[in-house]
């Protein structure tokens, strides 16, 4: 009987542990924890989503903030994107918003963050003439953030992430510099060194173009990836991204468990 | 019987493996055990404090190294302040230890860190022509500590600060480009998304003077904070602070728990 | 017997707990777990070692790539070292590369990591025109970083490292700016101002010539580190690098825990 109970607090107890843990976000490199949403019961609240994202709207930014902020003057509304964890994802999901709405991208920092992990955070805001605009656009970008979760892989080493759509718009070409009206893709490796066989592993797959390549030193905020901006014909953009997203998976599996889809639902 | 040891064993190691995580920092964003103060032994110590912090002093700083830190010649003497975690409650502090010393500050960095939460640690110099006047800033900043993390509030998803001065002092000034001799405010919201929408609350709840505003791509060293930096009549800067500190713990708790004092003890 | 059922359990929980703690890296500073390898079956695999570093190569560069990524077009074949912990001990590792292989350093790039440490990770890029080179350069660092982590001490407030080579090659001088040819010590403190105090005792121990300083905001990616880099005489150097790792071993000791070698063998 000592050996069943023994078994069974054992378990109870890791069970709990766990949970603990992965409430917390403690445990791997991504940690993208879908919230309950609790209202706050403040006019500027829109919502939450997987990233410890929060989705905000100020309807008529204060004037002086507005200019050391440096935001465009035509906007008096603003929306406001931002998580903990993820910048790809919060980027792909403000590129539907605004082609469903009637706003602006303004702004797009992203800090180095993930909680510990090897990426970046984001802080995106969208400019709007009416405040009804801002929030439509923080709506559909919360979203789509499950979807544009669904191609980032993280284990306890690092992570990886995929994007594709078929019709950059403006965030994309904000963020990315890349064509707007043309298929993109983007390729992220953590730590970086994955992220190099990654790029190189995408470029010669498929017949892309590359917009632009980005590492510790240049063009993140010292994150550990290495990241691939590229575009052209969208058959070709993604067989580029399998590529890279096979490759990716094997050797980030070499320094610890199975990555994982942070969502659950690979899209591409 | 059995269901009575399964409970009474899951709490005991539930309450250890807790206690575990408070001490070894592997919580919440903002982590800031009080440390026991074990003397090292070394003359150069001076005492630690919240936020993994550290006070130490330099008689007399080697030449070469002194030219190589880029330290003002006048000051053979250090006091040195540095801490994992926070920034703001540090320079607080360092702005008290100058008003009750005879010291200036000759240097304040701030590295990203927080051990994996969203924002700064802190490196900060004392300079003094006498040894005892750098050990007794780096002294006084110590004690100063538990009330400056005061208004630090944090949960797992990130954190919120205020700081509250009657009277800027040099460190505020070559901080934070304060006017020296007036009351100023410091606004802190992570993840950045909530501090915009803090900033925005401060400026429209009281008639306050905008000193500064840093983001993660301007300001920060890429923390995911959104920071206001404000100054003006004693009463109109706390009015800000109080309406901004309220708003934040709402939008926080929308992201995690219910954010609690860092110290325990707010002061504003 | 129920007293001896609850202590037995106890601990094997807190073993399996503990267990998944250092495996999923959340524990202290510097995490750097060595993993067992598993060959992930693809051919730019070539190994891991502690730190999360893993070590690939490609053996011809696609050239948009090439081109995106700054490389000297003079190679084909490129070697790559990166890891989530750590920069000292892999650039350290890369020199001894470069001395025993036909490659050439072409890019060091250090980002802000450590997986919520004080420190860098960083990602090291060898230049050779037979992949055969690449491939040996790389397979020579991974197994020197046993050596170069065994005089990285962490506890769970910061971390310490002390590096040592009679004869500096060219990824020191690369990375540091050292001389090559002579004698180089390396000395890093985190948090920064116990480095401050490391660097400073270093440079009062022996006459030795500070090639630079590096700290939060000046020449670290902002980490929370002050690190000094010496060179000279080797007996002088390595007098240095003693005394230094003395004074930070008490001063690290009193913000947590004894800090102990990363990978078990001290060198210096």
């Amino acid at each position: 009987m000592e050996e069943q109970v023994v078994r069974k607090v054992v378990e109870e107890v890791l069970s709990r542990v766990q949970g603990q843990n992965r409430g917390e976000g403690k445990g791997g490199d991504v940690v993208a924890v879908e919230n309950v949403v609790e209202h706050p019961g403040v006019t500027e609240f829109v919502g939450t989503a997987i990233g410890d994202t929060i989705g905000l709207v100020i309807a008529n930014v204060d004037s002086m903030l507005h200019e050391k902020m440096g935001l465009d003057k035509r906007f008096r509304s603003i929306g406001i994107l931002g998580g903990r964890t993820g910048a790809g994802p919060q980027i792909m999901a403000a590129d539907e918003a605004v082609k469903a709405t009637n706003t602006e991208i303004v702004a797009i920092e992203l800090p180095r963050d993930t909680k510990g992990g090897a990426g970046h955070g984001s802080l995106i805001i969208f400019g709007a003439e009416e405040v009804s605009d801002a929030r439509r656009a923080v709506e559909v970008a919360l979203q789509e953030l499950p979807r544009t979760f669904g191609d980032v892989y993280a284990n306890e080493a690092g992570h990886l992430e995929f994007q594709y759509t078929a019709r950059a718009s403006y965030a994309i070409g904000k963020a990315f510099n890349a064509p707007v009206g043309k298929a993109f893709g983007l390729i992220v490796g953590a730590p970086a060194a994955i992220g190099v066989v990654c790029c190189d592993t995408a470029v010669k797959a498929a017949e892309v173009e590359i917009v632009g390549y980005a590492s510790p030193a240049q063009g993140t905020s010292y994150t550990n990836e290495a990241i691939l901006f590229i575009s052209g014909d969208s058959g070709a953009v993604r067989q580029s991204l399998i590529a890279a997203r096979e490759i990716g998976l094997k050797l980030l599996s070499a320094l610890g468990g199975r990555p994982e889809s942070v969502s659950g639902k690979p899209y591409i």
